[in-house]
């Protein structure tokens, strides 16, 4: 793996010269997570998960993008978001940058729920002038992980926010960020059409806390992290056994 | 001062109460610097001086973006490059997302040379549309202090890049991801229009390297930071003076 | 129900003043479907459900976008593609000009996989305006009503092209478009990474096919579109409830 | 002629074999005719007038776009419009995808004359980058025809609007959606500068209506749909004249 | 009438204060006109109309744009053209800072074919938002005039470039521009389909004339401007007419 | 020299032949410039700049684009601005037609603050696609001659508005637009942060007067437009040799 932020151009030129021409991208969010977390929480989380992938892959790590498209949590003070069109611009920039560098696959992943579909128009895009493959990664694993390592219940099926899930995985990468002492549970009752389509979240619960983030521990954290990699690499793998098919 | 991507949003609320709603955005890009320093050396930069700045205001640190425009440079590998118009958008859309908080100004820090325009661009639509105040900082009093503390010469007046400047900085600030062995100056025959409009900078220099980075300390660093800083702020209370005339 | 094609403003004005301001959109395409189904059929399926959901509904009908984002299928004469951002400005400007007029919903039925991104954008532009609200229906409950009626397996999990389900539907709906004669099973073998990022479909299959037509048969046309109708009402009606609370 | 809707892609692979490849576009609108017509007025004609044009073309029959850029009649209820910019991204979006498969000519058969501009537009945008030819139909002959049978008098020069031809037409081709019952004659006062610049129309006819429909008979209906098509034809033989001059 | 390349902003504040608030636009081209006219024929034309129909409604007279949308004449040396989108957004730029200032209409008197939709383009865009009416003249009354003074015949209906129309008006207000003794007549073979649709011109004219210039006066120049500026009056005084009517 | 807009495309073509393909394109504005000087200041000074830096380099002279971004004069009657965007896509579409044209230099000599950012934003978009070369003139040497001449303070550092250096330059190229007995000084008290950030000019000087232009003299305004143009002329030969480098 080559952390392009720590490495000079001559490093890249090295590593490519004897590993597959991978990129990997975080893009996380500058974005509310209870009075516990950091802002920067989906940043975190998607920078390493992204940095444990790139390992696996001997792949290269861009730098994360610490802000995405959050106008659903601007409310609250903290939250800076940019626009779905400014996520698409970024990562459609990149991808083309790579492509241009005789890259042969771009892997993003995404820390925030708000990105994905900005994302996944970036991937289109390149898709349908038939450039690079762009891969975008929500957390493959997540929901299924999260059922098996939670003690709380989930505020809504698949709704992971400043809760258990979340709070276990800053306790794993960045505990001196974490609150333990803020810590409280909120289960807010969530509009029928909830999932159903986007929304402001801030009015809906007015700590920003969507489940309990108290029986989160740094080992569940790890828990998730590592079976969030493995899926990762294992949809990875599949685009590029489809890139190089064995002969 | 606040740093956001280790504050909740209950710091910042906190914060806000009694300090002032300025927000400094480093901008930085992912770029080649030369053989011996990183790829992210103008991110690192713009980072410590947007850092040190917003310490001396009390003001609200945001994350740096690590990408710029930096097509100039996208011959050598690792330079992965945004678009100038990605550059605006992003900077319009923080603006934007702030203004809407309630901020009264947004400093931008920024440490390369082709987001100069993307930003003042994005400056220049906040101000005509009679938005909030954004003020681009492009290292004030660099050339100054680089003269003074500089013991090689210039590749050409103003121009540094992988230099002893640069060096000195990252020096400084992340002696870790230094290469002293990889040192090597260069002062390439520039052409007799070079500064008189962009061009692409890769072609003229084989290394990367425009100057001497060898005789770089990391106490020039320091003082060359410090200077920036102390600089940087006289020009930011210049603005806060006219936002708010003492009465 | 209001079908607006077949309605005078007259006509408009005396339905709103008793039935609720919901609007139904069916977007379909004009793209292959193997050499015995129409280039409409996802405009029939759609303008079916869409019609049959509007009468549960008591809801007014829009005439169907006949085309969309189909370049996947750009190779097989016939196909006749629109852009991802033409998909997401037509919706958007239906929206706006229904909430112009005081509509209180768009349900928008989608016949095709292309255009779920261009329309779940046009959904989230006017969330994050806070505007009307706009749902974006992509088939709800298609798949666990396949699995029910199918008698041939699937070509991928979840994938309808020009095979059973597909071909059981229009011989519900256009029962004379339907060629019996040229109905051919195509089982492609498909890349490791299907469904893991948009590609082109036509290279993989020469006629166009994927899954099995053979088995298909009006009624089970029937039983598919009165599940997925069924199916779709719930999910309205969920945010209806949601728009409307009980008090 | 070949109906896209109807046909399979092997249908059209086989009648591109032994026809010219020229397609013809309907584009109508869904707009206020008055109490007495449809909505869908102009894409009913439209859609006749192209299908009647394609039949004596040998050519491909595309579906029609049933909604226009119809701001200047929002004000009455059912009038859903689109943009301008959209209608023109629809049309050069179509030209492309045609001109990819190799087709010769796209005629559009515009209906509405909120839509000229933009299809112009389109066609222009094409004509600038040497692409396909696109020729905009604005019902050639139409004013020559309603000169020779209309009975009652104009409302103004050149403007028919749910008068006597337009419910004449639709007489013709959709008797069922006419309500005989509700015709009445709108003579309003126009502006001393209709005609010269686009205006909402609503404001001037409290009804909708522009002239006398009474008169209308189907027969007159089809004597102006023939004229029209007759017209339609002559100038498109022009044009593919110009492209195969005979040798 | 003021001119306001002459005045001062104090002139025009003094001349609002007793004169209508309207404002004449010219907008020309930089477009080949044979080898005997010069290529701002078109501008200077403009120009003229714009000044003394300025005068006739002592109206603002703004400067011209000397460029138009000109692709059609690109082959020849010295056209120098911009693009359609970019004469809509500087005519809508105008017409916006016009409306700020509290303008009541802005008459635009386009010289270039290229131009018309472009323009007119920018007047419905202001119309749809109900913004200040904007009216774009195209020479009212120019084949009439021409029919009644030329001595040659047309090169197609309608059609003058660098003829006897042309080359008139340009000896009437720039005679020393004018080359009589490069006048040449060329009549070319149009394709069947002219003026059906935009083509490239260059290629039909290899001298770039369409027509007669020699029988070309002064004298029938100041008829034809004449007649135009007395026409163009007429129209403006409807659109005033409708703005303010008689009490 | 050649000036295109009297020249005819014949003598473009026989002037290409001997000299080389090179530009001047001045670009003004239409902005306040005080009670004594004309609306066309910018434009007026752009044009004589232009043409006689044209004669030196023998090349070709392009017609002035009259109109700028000029919002911060927005606020004092007269001022007719376009937007940034405009500007740049003027410049950019200019650019584009004389590349095509097979031009090897474009200088665009600019005669308004505002125009800089977007017509270095046109300069930059070629660049980053490797285009024609656009060398963009602010006037150089202006400060230094003006600190020469001028016999008046400065309003601030480098800030002349209708002071004595415009005064002067408008006496020397159209005395007949000055009024004398109209000239003011004016010295508003500029805010803190002048010259930081962008910001409207009106509020800050009721007359629209930045300095004294009262000692303003012809033969001062020939000093000032001869230095300029000997300044613009050894950067266009910078630009030159770098382009066409002794061999």
């Amino acid at each position: 793996m080559l952390e392009l932020s720590r490495a000079s151009w001559t490093d890249v030129a090295a590593h490519l010269e004897s590993h597959p021409a991978i990129a990997v991208l975080p893009v996380g969010a500058l974005e509310q997570h209870g009075p516990h977390l950091p802002l920067s929480t989906d940043t975190l989380q998607a920078d390493t998960v992204a940095r444990r992938l790139a390992e696996r892959l001997d792949a290269v790590l861009l730098p994360a993008l610490p802000f995405g498209n959050t106008w659903s949590n601007d409310a609250l003070p903290g939250t800076v978001s940019i626009s779905a069109d400014t996520v698409t611009a970024f990562a459609a920039d990149v991808a083309a940058s790579l492509e241009r560098a005789g890259y042969a696959l771009l892997v993003i992943v995404n820390g925030d729920f708000g990105n994905r579909l900005p994302l996944q128009r970036a991937a289109e895009q390149s898709a349908a002038r038939d450039g690079m493959p762009v891969l975008v990664l929500d957390y493959p694993g997540l929901v299924e992980i999260g059922d098996e390592v939670k003690d709380s219940p989930w505020a809504a099926p698949g709704l992971c926010h400043a809760d258990e899930i979340e709070t276990s995985m800053i306790l794993a990468v960045a505990p001196e960020l974490v609150h333990s002492d803020r810590m409280q549970p909120a289960y807010p009752e969530l509009p029928a059409d909830f999932g159903l389509r986007q929304m402001a979240l801030a009015p809906l619960s007015p700590s920003g806390v969507f489940g309990d983030p108290r029986p989160a521990t740094a080992e569940k954290g790890e828990r998730i992290i590592d079976h969030v990699v493995v899926q990762s690499e294992l949809v990875v793998r599949r685009v590029l056994a489809a890139l190089h098919p064995a002969s």
